[in-house]
């Protein structure tokens, strides 16, 4: 069972989303402030959410302005062995981002919810890109009880 | 293949939440203001998004304050036969909603944009019931060269 999402950052090449995907700066400015590690293929980005804990990523593709894939190594059991894929084109005016997080076990109501908070999430990156401001935790974008 | 989601809508009761998923008033408050048709079991709502068509759904199922379901009778090609359900409950000061658009045959690139889509038109039944003032198209947010 997967999450999937489609988001179009007007942007003239796919350069800035894909660095928003690849360094710690750029990760930092649209999913969380606590963002360390490194980026490179093999590598582990650690992504937190204080004080609830995060996500331990690993790199497991980063193809330039194309495609990067992170396999979740540490996190909520749910998480675990899970896969995010990031495709990205230009399509005119747009840079299209398809999104996939891809491996879920069980549709539980946690998968409900971080699908919503990944567009949450999403739209962050596109603001960050188009207007220069993200909001990255701890300033997002509260969807549910479970933040 | 589904599309799931969840929020928390901050009000005491799911009176609201219902309210805004069974009545044309109130789903032409957050999700198109171009709503029309009637919401009893058995019934169709038709909702258009000028100039580029819309949806007919079939009401299946509405249990106050605990469930709504509709099935598509009309629209875009993939979403036909698809189905699309509600479950609220109350947890404390939030009404939940569990969201599942159930029965895409293919993950394509359209139900990628649709589930991103989705949440930032739950998030606009979110901020109705909490702040007075939904996002209905035409006024929605536009996240891709789809809108």
């Amino acid at each position: 069972m997967d999450i999937l999402h489609r988001i179009g950052v007007r942007t003239p090449t796919p350069d800035a989303t894909y660095e928003a995907l690849t360094t710690i700066d750029g990760l930092a400015g649209w999913w969380t402030a606590a963002t360390e590690g490194s980026t490179g293929i093999g590598d582990v980005i650690e992504f937190r959410f204080p004080p609830v804990g995060g996500f331990d990523m690993k790199v497991l593709e980063a193809r330039p302005n194309d495609r990067v894939v992170w396999e979740v190594i540490d996190g909520p059991a749910e998480w675990i062995g899970t896969t995010i894929s990031w495709d990205l084109r230009q399509d005119d005016d747009f840079t299209i981002v398809l999104f996939r997080h891809a491996g879920w076990r069980e549709p539980v109501e946690f998968m409900h919810h971080c699908s919503t908070k990944w567009a949450v999430f999403l739209m962050s990156l596109k603001s960050m890109i188009e207007t220069g401001h993200g909001a990255p935790a701890p300033q997002d974008t509260a969807i549910d009880n479970w933040n």
